[in-house]
């Protein structure tokens, strides 16, 4: 079979440390452009300044991933797919909810793929926590998730944007796990978001959520945590307690603990690469649903100004 | 058929104005019982004070109306569905979206039919609008919606508190409308939120979506509006302008105007009990989803302290 000759779209941090190798490993694909306006590509990649000049002048493309902010990105999604190109969306799928839903009715009528990526679902012990979470009864979850917002996004205004997530951009990996590994849906019940005097997006939120059976979900998320990040999500059970750790990558269990390598970017081509060949999408808002219900629903407190 | 025996639950202004009229006219439904803990009954009707209390004790009902604020509204619902009676959601279904999509699983899985209303699309003017505009081309979309919180909301404090809509709550009705007359899908490029110093849901909103074929849609939502009330919806299309004006009961197009007898809960109890008798659901988030994507993208200023 031919390889799906992919374009990667923003060359930033994310696309060098995570989309280009995950790329270069995987034989389904072939990297056949990288386009930004600012970055530079890679050697001996065509590079191009825009995907309108992609499409109109560059080598052909079977597929684009958009690694750009999420405020760019529908226009984006939507010129590639009125053409047929298959489009891997970085996480959050977009800005808006309405807007996914809208690429998600324009992929189904051309015929092309569209994937919402969300790449924590792959961490190493995830798989694993949603088969042994499928039989049991649950009856609490905590999620703690604190990291420090300077070591992972220095210098990323967007983030703090209308339109970027604040806090919400690491937070909706926990809730793109949990929404995975528990049994039922869950909902919001009530929350509360800190945000930074001079700036539009939350630096902490503190949710509290249930589950349709009744069990309550507790969600702890701070992004001015220095010194040991924490990741984790604790389920208990009547068979016990389940601990997922660094983000998913660490799995314990009543029976012990299992440590696996990181393959989350390799395992979202390799499922990229599937839905390609079988014709089919997957794009899954129930993460950025609650996130958008948070900002429904939830109260606001002003805090600290945050000075990046 | 035997009449679908109903229970009002919750017994407040729009139960009283538009819900036990409508009932009362439907040869389809009889009023079995209203429920509410601190508002009267009407005469000869049996009166509960809590759900609960309907379902262990009350006579039995087939079908419940949701009148109450929606922050409490998805317990009411899962309780009744759990019980395999059918529901009517009054606008918004709920305070979050993830909780409405969790009762519509639950009302699939019980075979009993949900109802999420939208009492502005049955305004006179709507069903026409729509038809009218499915075979135009749309050119620009012009929303305006400015009434006195005073006069429509005296003392309705829940309705300003986080999972109230604010000033969305008479907007929504604006969105449920364009949603159903548009032919294509639309969602939020910018918006910005007016927050009274002392309240958590804003006070007015000014809006600019897309749709999918790249026509604008302004939209101008205030609850400041003293004097004459606004309620109107202008569409610009390839074939002249439609107006939709006094919340969708009055259409005018480019052959003249047209007016009607409002008979907007008629048409939602008519549907309801067509969607009860043949089996179905009907809930459809659209105009929901646009409030939360404001909510979530849209960027907050404050604004003067708002006393009722």
């Amino acid at each position: 079979m031919d390889p799906i000759r992919i374009a990667v779209v923003g060359v930033g941090k994310i696309a060098r440390d995570q989309h280009l190798p995950a790329i270069a490993g995987n034989r389904a694909f072939s990297l056949a452009a990288t386009v930004s306006p600012h970055d530079p590509g890679v050697p001996e990649v065509p590079h191009l300044e825009s995907l309108e000049q992609l499409l109109e002048d560059g080598p052909a493309v079977d597929a684009v991933a958009l690694c750009t902010p999420p405020q760019v990105r529908y226009g984006l999604a939507a010129m590639a797919l009125k053409r047929g190109i298959h489009v891997f969306l970085e996480k959050p799928p977009g800005a808006t909810l309405a807007e996914v839903a809208a690429l998600e009715s324009r992929a189904d009528k051309v015929g092309a793929t569209l994937f919402a990526a969300w790449h924590s679902r792959f961490a190493a012990g995830v798989a694993p926590a949603r088969a042994w979470l499928a039989e049991r009864r649950i009856e609490r979850v905590e999620i703690t998730w604190r990291e420090d917002v300077r070591v992972w996004h220095p210098g990323q205004a967007w983030i703090w944007e209308p339109g970027g997530l604040g806090v919400f951009d690491p937070g909706i990996n926990a809730l793109s796990i949990v929404t995975h590994i528990l049994p039922r849906p869950f909902f919001l019940k009530t929350a509360t978001l800190e945000i930074p005097a001079n700036r539009a997006a939350p630096i902490a939120a503190d949710m509290h959520f249930c589950d349709t059976g009744g069990a309550a979900i507790h969600m702890d998320l701070d992004w001015r945590q220095t010194g040991p990040q924490s990741w984790d999500i604790i389920v208990e059970t009547d068979a016990g307690t389940l601990k997922l750790s660094n983000g998913g990558a660490v799995l314990s269990l009543p029976s012990g603990t299992e440590h696996a390598e990181d393959h989350e970017y390799p395992g979202l081509y390799a499922r990229f690469a599937t839905l390609i060949r079988s014709g089919r999408s997957d794009v899954d808002v129930d993460p950025l649903r609650l996130v958008a219900d948070a900002f429904l629903r939830g109260k606001r407190a002003t805090t600290e100004a945050f000075i990046d």
